[in-house]
Protein backbone atom coordinates (compact mmCIF):
# COMPACT_ATOMS: atom_id res chain seq x y z
CA UNK A 1 0.00 0.00 0.00
CA UNK A 2 1.04 3.56 -0.90
CA UNK A 3 2.62 4.97 2.51
CA UNK A 4 0.18 8.68 2.47
CA UNK A 5 -2.87 6.11 1.72
CA UNK A 6 -1.80 4.50 4.69
CA UNK A 7 -1.09 7.24 6.95
CA UNK A 8 -4.41 9.04 5.95
CA UNK A 9 -6.67 6.17 6.46
CA UNK A 10 -5.01 5.17 9.62
CA UNK A 11 -7.97 5.33 11.95
CA UNK A 12 -8.27 4.25 15.41
CA UNK A 13 -10.09 0.77 15.30
CA UNK A 14 -11.78 0.13 18.63
CA UNK A 15 -14.31 -2.89 17.27
CA UNK A 16 -12.49 -5.85 15.84
CA UNK A 17 -13.35 -9.07 14.72
CA UNK A 18 -12.53 -12.28 16.57
CA UNK A 19 -10.86 -14.30 14.00
CA UNK A 20 -7.46 -14.45 14.19
CA UNK A 21 -4.43 -12.88 12.70
CA UNK A 22 -2.39 -15.08 10.56
CA UNK A 23 1.56 -15.87 12.50
CA UNK A 24 2.73 -14.42 9.26
CA UNK A 25 0.78 -10.88 9.68
CA UNK A 26 2.41 -11.03 12.79
CA UNK A 27 5.95 -11.59 12.14
CA UNK A 28 5.54 -8.50 9.30
CA UNK A 29 4.06 -6.08 12.07
CA UNK A 30 6.83 -6.75 14.54
CA UNK A 31 9.26 -6.97 11.05
CA UNK A 32 7.77 -3.30 10.66
CA UNK A 33 8.38 -1.84 14.03
CA UNK A 34 11.86 -3.22 14.12
CA UNK A 35 12.66 -0.73 11.09
CA UNK A 36 12.21 2.17 13.25
CA UNK A 37 14.96 4.56 14.00
CA UNK A 38 16.29 4.26 18.00
CA UNK A 39 18.56 6.84 19.70
CA UNK A 40 22.37 5.68 18.37
CA UNK A 41 20.23 2.84 16.36
CA UNK A 42 20.53 1.27 20.47
CA UNK A 43 17.37 -0.97 19.98
CA UNK A 44 16.28 -0.62 23.26
CA UNK A 45 12.30 -2.01 22.20
CA UNK A 46 11.14 -5.21 23.29
CA UNK A 47 7.81 -7.01 22.42
CA UNK A 48 4.92 -8.81 24.46
CA UNK A 49 3.08 -10.57 21.52
CA UNK A 50 -0.11 -12.03 23.79
CA UNK A 51 -2.42 -14.37 21.76
CA UNK A 52 -3.40 -16.57 24.57
CA UNK A 53 -7.06 -16.43 25.53
CA UNK A 54 -6.30 -16.96 29.53
CA UNK A 55 -3.92 -14.13 29.50
CA UNK A 56 -6.33 -11.94 27.30
CA UNK A 57 -8.88 -12.43 29.48
CA UNK A 58 -7.44 -11.45 32.05
CA UNK A 59 -5.44 -8.24 30.61
CA UNK A 60 -9.57 -7.96 28.95
CA UNK A 61 -10.98 -8.00 33.00
CA UNK A 62 -8.47 -5.99 34.42
CA UNK A 63 -8.32 -2.78 32.16
CA UNK A 64 -11.71 -2.94 31.21
CA UNK A 65 -13.19 -3.44 34.75
CA UNK A 66 -10.51 -0.40 35.74
CA UNK A 67 -11.79 1.79 32.65
CA UNK A 68 -15.22 1.25 33.27
CA UNK A 69 -15.39 1.90 36.64
CA UNK A 70 -13.50 5.27 36.49
CA UNK A 71 -14.90 6.28 33.13
CA UNK A 72 -17.82 4.70 31.69
CA UNK A 73 -19.97 7.59 33.79
CA UNK A 74 -18.48 9.98 31.40
CA UNK A 75 -19.79 8.70 28.00
CA UNK A 76 -23.23 10.86 28.70
CA UNK A 77 -21.13 14.33 29.69
CA UNK A 78 -18.83 14.28 26.35
CA UNK A 79 -19.26 16.29 23.78
CA UNK A 80 -20.37 13.44 20.57
CA UNK A 81 -16.91 12.63 19.34
CA UNK A 82 -15.32 12.42 22.34
CA UNK A 83 -18.27 10.28 23.52
CA UNK A 84 -17.75 8.21 20.40
CA UNK A 85 -14.09 7.51 21.52
CA UNK A 86 -14.90 6.58 24.82
CA UNK A 87 -17.35 4.64 23.96
CA UNK A 88 -15.53 2.40 21.36
CA UNK A 89 -11.99 2.74 24.14
CA UNK A 90 -14.81 0.85 26.44
CA UNK A 91 -15.28 -1.58 24.23
CA UNK A 92 -12.31 -2.16 22.97
CA UNK A 93 -11.27 -2.95 26.65
CA UNK A 94 -14.08 -5.16 27.88
CA UNK A 95 -13.88 -7.32 24.43
CA UNK A 96 -10.35 -7.95 24.51
CA UNK A 97 -10.92 -12.04 25.75
CA UNK A 98 -12.01 -11.84 21.95
CA UNK A 99 -9.37 -9.70 19.70
CA UNK A 100 -6.66 -11.93 18.46
CA UNK A 101 -3.82 -10.13 19.61
CA UNK A 102 -2.46 -7.75 21.49
CA UNK A 103 1.23 -5.91 21.29
CA UNK A 104 2.68 -4.47 24.50
CA UNK A 105 5.33 -2.68 22.93
CA UNK A 106 8.40 -1.57 25.52
CA UNK A 107 11.62 -0.52 25.71
CA UNK A 108 14.91 -0.38 28.56
CA UNK A 109 16.68 2.81 29.35
CA UNK A 110 19.47 1.55 27.02
CA UNK A 111 21.15 4.98 25.51
CA UNK A 112 23.63 6.78 25.65
CA UNK A 113 25.44 3.83 26.97
CA UNK A 114 27.45 5.77 30.05
CA UNK A 115 23.97 7.92 30.95
CA UNK A 116 20.89 6.26 29.92
CA UNK A 117 17.82 8.72 29.79
CA UNK A 118 14.28 8.18 29.97
CA UNK A 119 13.63 10.71 27.28
CA UNK A 120 15.32 8.35 24.59
CA UNK A 121 13.15 5.21 26.01
CA UNK A 122 10.11 7.47 24.55
CA UNK A 123 12.02 8.33 20.99
CA UNK A 124 12.16 4.22 20.63
CA UNK A 125 9.17 2.72 21.70
CA UNK A 126 7.11 5.34 19.99
CA UNK A 127 8.32 5.33 16.78
CA UNK A 128 8.48 1.19 16.71
CA UNK A 129 4.64 1.39 17.70
CA UNK A 130 3.54 3.64 15.44
CA UNK A 131 5.47 1.84 12.46
CA UNK A 132 3.21 -1.34 13.48
CA UNK A 133 0.16 0.32 13.41
CA UNK A 134 1.15 2.21 10.08
CA UNK A 135 1.26 -1.54 8.71
CA UNK A 136 -1.00 -3.18 10.17
CA UNK A 137 -3.61 -0.62 8.35
CA UNK A 138 -0.87 -1.52 5.27
CA UNK A 139 -2.42 -5.36 5.55
CA UNK A 140 -5.91 -4.74 6.18
CA UNK A 141 -5.56 -4.59 9.93
CA UNK A 142 -7.22 -2.82 12.64
CA UNK A 143 -5.30 -1.93 15.35
CA UNK A 144 -5.12 1.38 17.85
CA UNK A 145 -2.47 3.12 19.74
CA UNK A 146 -3.78 2.14 23.65
CA UNK A 147 -2.12 3.26 27.05
CA UNK A 148 -3.44 0.39 29.28
CA UNK A 149 -0.27 0.66 31.00
CA UNK A 150 -1.48 3.88 32.20
CA UNK A 151 -4.41 2.46 34.06
CA UNK A 152 -3.11 -0.83 35.34
CA UNK A 153 0.07 -0.87 35.22
CA UNK A 154 1.38 -3.25 38.35
CA UNK A 155 -1.22 -5.13 37.80
CA UNK A 156 -0.31 -5.81 33.92
CA UNK A 157 3.63 -6.07 34.44
CA UNK A 158 2.56 -8.99 37.15
CA UNK A 159 0.60 -10.71 34.46
CA UNK A 160 2.77 -10.39 31.83
CA UNK A 161 6.53 -10.59 33.51
CA UNK A 162 7.42 -7.33 32.43
CA UNK A 163 10.53 -6.51 34.91
CA UNK A 164 10.54 -3.59 36.64
CA UNK A 165 13.93 -2.09 34.50
CA UNK A 166 11.32 -2.18 31.38
CA UNK A 167 9.44 0.57 30.08
CA UNK A 168 5.63 0.06 28.63
CA UNK A 169 4.81 2.59 26.26
CA UNK A 170 1.89 1.33 23.80
CA UNK A 171 -0.89 -1.43 24.34
CA UNK A 172 -1.48 -1.91 20.87
CA UNK A 173 -4.66 -4.32 20.40
CA UNK A 174 -4.76 -5.92 16.61
CA UNK A 175 -7.26 -7.34 14.81
CA UNK A 176 -9.42 -7.43 11.46
CA UNK A 177 -11.83 -4.33 11.93
CA UNK A 178 -15.68 -4.45 12.19
CA UNK A 179 -15.83 -1.03 10.57
CA UNK A 180 -14.04 0.51 7.41
CA UNK A 181 -11.08 2.28 7.00
CA UNK A 182 -11.49 5.99 6.46
CA UNK A 183 -9.49 9.41 6.32
CA UNK A 184 -8.84 10.54 10.17
CA UNK A 185 -9.94 13.75 11.46
CA UNK A 186 -7.46 16.29 12.03
CA UNK A 187 -7.16 20.48 12.67
CA UNK A 188 -5.54 21.97 9.75
CA UNK A 189 -1.70 22.21 9.93
CA UNK A 190 -1.37 25.63 9.06
CA UNK A 191 -2.96 25.69 12.97
CA UNK A 192 0.42 23.87 14.22
CA UNK A 193 2.99 25.25 12.59
CA UNK A 194 5.42 28.13 13.44
CA UNK A 195 8.11 29.36 10.67
CA UNK A 196 11.72 30.31 11.87
CA UNK A 197 10.45 31.82 15.38
CA UNK A 198 7.38 29.94 17.44
CA UNK B 1 6.22 4.44 -2.62
CA UNK B 2 5.01 1.12 -0.39
CA UNK B 3 4.88 1.69 2.99
CA UNK B 4 7.10 -1.51 3.73
CA UNK B 5 9.70 -0.39 1.22
CA UNK B 6 9.77 3.44 3.30
CA UNK B 7 10.04 1.50 6.25
CA UNK B 8 12.77 -0.90 5.12
CA UNK B 9 15.04 2.06 3.38
CA UNK B 10 14.36 4.46 5.78
CA UNK B 11 18.61 4.75 6.96
CA UNK B 12 19.05 7.99 8.96
CA UNK B 13 20.42 10.39 6.56
CA UNK B 14 23.17 12.94 8.25
CA UNK B 15 25.16 14.15 4.93
CA UNK B 16 22.28 16.30 2.97
CA UNK B 17 22.77 18.54 0.16
CA UNK B 18 22.18 22.28 0.42
CA UNK B 19 20.15 22.37 -2.68
CA UNK B 20 16.22 23.99 -1.08
CA UNK B 21 13.05 21.80 -0.72
CA UNK B 22 10.02 22.43 -2.34
CA UNK B 23 7.54 24.50 0.08
CA UNK B 24 4.49 21.64 -1.36
CA UNK B 25 7.00 19.16 0.15
CA UNK B 26 7.78 20.66 3.30
CA UNK B 27 3.58 20.65 3.63
CA UNK B 28 3.50 17.37 2.76
CA UNK B 29 5.51 16.42 5.52
CA UNK B 30 3.39 18.09 7.96
CA UNK B 31 0.03 17.04 6.40
CA UNK B 32 2.05 13.17 6.73
CA UNK B 33 2.99 14.18 10.83
CA UNK B 34 -0.55 15.59 11.49
CA UNK B 35 -2.02 12.28 10.51
CA UNK B 36 -0.69 10.56 13.03
CA UNK B 37 -2.36 9.01 16.23
CA UNK B 38 -2.72 10.81 19.50
CA UNK B 39 -4.16 10.36 23.10
CA UNK B 40 -7.88 10.98 22.73
CA UNK B 41 -7.03 12.86 19.26
CA UNK B 42 -5.93 15.75 21.37
CA UNK B 43 -3.07 16.42 18.67
CA UNK B 44 -1.49 18.36 21.51
CA UNK B 45 1.28 18.64 18.39
CA UNK B 46 3.54 21.70 16.75
CA UNK B 47 6.07 22.18 14.66
CA UNK B 48 8.61 25.02 14.35
CA UNK B 49 10.10 24.55 10.54
CA UNK B 50 13.43 26.47 10.25
CA UNK B 51 14.47 27.66 7.25
CA UNK B 52 16.10 31.13 7.92
CA UNK B 53 19.71 30.76 7.01
CA UNK B 54 20.41 33.25 10.15
CA UNK B 55 18.27 30.63 12.41
CA UNK B 56 19.93 27.89 11.00
CA UNK B 57 23.94 28.89 11.30
CA UNK B 58 22.37 30.17 15.27
CA UNK B 59 21.55 26.39 16.04
CA UNK B 60 24.44 24.62 13.68
CA UNK B 61 27.06 26.61 16.31
CA UNK B 62 25.47 25.91 19.18
CA UNK B 63 24.47 22.12 18.95
CA UNK B 64 27.80 21.84 16.61
CA UNK B 65 29.81 23.05 19.33
CA UNK B 66 28.68 21.77 21.88
CA UNK B 67 28.58 18.06 20.66
CA UNK B 68 32.20 18.65 19.11
CA UNK B 69 33.15 19.68 22.52
CA UNK B 70 31.43 16.82 24.44
CA UNK B 71 31.78 14.02 21.43
CA UNK B 72 34.46 14.44 19.40
CA UNK B 73 36.98 13.12 20.94
CA UNK B 74 35.24 9.78 21.16
CA UNK B 75 34.96 8.84 17.62
CA UNK B 76 38.25 7.59 17.50
CA UNK B 77 37.53 5.04 20.75
CA UNK B 78 34.21 3.64 19.21
CA UNK B 79 33.76 0.27 17.45
CA UNK B 80 33.43 1.06 13.82
CA UNK B 81 29.36 1.15 13.79
CA UNK B 82 29.16 3.39 16.48
CA UNK B 83 32.05 5.53 15.48
CA UNK B 84 30.53 5.91 12.07
CA UNK B 85 27.10 7.20 13.28
CA UNK B 86 28.94 9.38 15.81
CA UNK B 87 30.86 11.14 12.33
CA UNK B 88 27.94 11.25 10.72
CA UNK B 89 26.06 12.88 13.98
CA UNK B 90 28.72 15.71 14.22
CA UNK B 91 28.68 16.56 10.63
CA UNK B 92 25.17 17.05 10.38
CA UNK B 93 25.26 19.00 13.46
CA UNK B 94 28.26 21.36 11.85
CA UNK B 95 27.07 22.00 8.61
CA UNK B 96 23.14 22.75 9.42
CA UNK B 97 23.83 25.93 7.97
CA UNK B 98 23.22 24.95 4.89
CA UNK B 99 21.03 22.44 5.37
CA UNK B 100 17.79 23.31 4.09
CA UNK B 101 15.11 22.67 6.80
CA UNK B 102 15.09 22.01 10.22
CA UNK B 103 11.80 20.38 11.82
CA UNK B 104 11.22 20.66 15.47
CA UNK B 105 8.64 18.75 16.56
CA UNK B 106 6.77 19.64 19.78
CA UNK B 107 4.16 18.89 22.18
CA UNK B 108 2.24 20.51 24.94
CA UNK B 109 0.21 18.62 27.83
CA UNK B 110 -2.82 18.21 27.23
CA UNK B 111 -4.29 15.05 27.61
CA UNK B 112 -6.12 13.82 29.30
CA UNK B 113 -8.09 17.43 29.91
CA UNK B 114 -8.37 16.73 33.74
CA UNK B 115 -5.12 15.61 34.51
CA UNK B 116 -2.33 15.80 31.51
CA UNK B 117 0.53 13.44 32.09
CA UNK B 118 3.59 13.50 30.66
CA UNK B 119 3.88 10.43 28.79
CA UNK B 120 0.98 10.93 26.62
CA UNK B 121 3.03 14.15 25.13
CA UNK B 122 5.33 11.30 24.19
CA UNK B 123 2.98 8.93 22.81
CA UNK B 124 1.62 12.03 21.05
CA UNK B 125 5.04 13.63 19.55
CA UNK B 126 7.06 10.62 18.40
CA UNK B 127 4.89 9.06 16.23
CA UNK B 128 3.94 12.53 14.60
CA UNK B 129 8.23 12.63 14.08
CA UNK B 130 8.17 9.08 12.80
CA UNK B 131 5.82 9.72 10.37
CA UNK B 132 6.94 12.75 9.39
CA UNK B 133 10.38 10.99 8.43
CA UNK B 134 8.64 7.82 6.33
CA UNK B 135 7.47 10.71 4.16
CA UNK B 136 10.98 12.36 3.93
CA UNK B 137 11.78 8.74 2.65
CA UNK B 138 8.88 7.98 0.56
CA UNK B 139 9.47 11.82 -1.09
CA UNK B 140 13.32 11.00 -2.09
CA UNK B 141 14.18 13.63 1.10
CA UNK B 142 16.84 13.11 3.72
CA UNK B 143 16.13 12.67 7.48
CA UNK B 144 17.54 11.56 10.81
CA UNK B 145 15.66 11.62 14.13
CA UNK B 146 17.99 13.86 16.29
CA UNK B 147 17.37 15.10 19.72
CA UNK B 148 19.31 18.24 20.11
CA UNK B 149 17.31 19.23 22.66
CA UNK B 150 19.44 17.05 24.77
CA UNK B 151 22.38 18.58 24.42
CA UNK B 152 21.15 22.43 24.20
CA UNK B 153 17.64 22.96 24.99
CA UNK B 154 17.88 25.77 27.02
CA UNK B 155 19.56 27.94 24.03
CA UNK B 156 17.87 26.08 21.53
CA UNK B 157 14.24 27.37 23.19
CA UNK B 158 15.35 30.91 23.55
CA UNK B 159 16.91 30.99 19.50
CA UNK B 160 13.39 29.83 18.69
CA UNK B 161 11.24 30.89 21.04
CA UNK B 162 9.51 28.07 22.14
CA UNK B 163 7.71 28.27 25.37
CA UNK B 164 8.53 26.64 28.96
CA UNK B 165 5.40 24.75 29.06
CA UNK B 166 6.38 22.85 25.65
CA UNK B 167 8.28 20.01 25.20
CA UNK B 168 10.59 19.49 22.39
CA UNK B 169 10.66 15.76 20.97
CA UNK B 170 12.94 16.11 18.15
CA UNK B 171 15.12 17.91 15.94
CA UNK B 172 14.32 16.33 12.39
CA UNK B 173 17.13 18.38 9.57
CA UNK B 174 15.85 17.35 5.72
CA UNK B 175 17.36 17.79 3.03
CA UNK B 176 18.02 15.52 -0.28
CA UNK B 177 20.29 12.82 0.72
CA UNK B 178 24.29 13.20 -0.57
CA UNK B 179 24.08 9.33 0.08
CA UNK B 180 21.71 5.96 -1.31
CA UNK B 181 18.93 4.82 0.81
CA UNK B 182 19.16 1.33 1.87
CA UNK B 183 17.81 -1.43 4.07
CA UNK B 184 18.13 -0.31 7.75
CA UNK B 185 20.54 -2.71 9.75
CA UNK B 186 18.91 -3.98 12.90
CA UNK B 187 18.70 -6.84 15.50
CA UNK B 188 16.84 -10.15 14.70
CA UNK B 189 13.33 -9.29 15.44
CA UNK B 190 13.27 -12.84 17.46
CA UNK B 191 15.76 -11.57 19.98
CA UNK B 192 13.23 -8.63 21.13
CA UNK B 193 9.62 -10.81 21.09
CA UNK B 194 8.29 -12.55 24.00
CA UNK B 195 5.06 -14.50 23.34
CA UNK B 196 1.89 -14.22 25.79
CA UNK B 197 4.91 -13.55 28.82
CA UNK B 198 7.78 -12.37 29.61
Amino acid sequence: MDIFEAMETCRAMRYLRPDPVPDELIDKLLWAATRAPSPGNSQGWEFVVVRDRDVMSQIGELVGGRMTASMGGLVDTLPPSQARLLRGALHLANTLPQVPALFVVCSRRVYPPQDPQEVFVWSCVYPAAQNLILAARALGLGSTFATWQTVAETELREILGIPEDVFIGATIPVGYPERDFGPVARRPVAEVVHHDHW
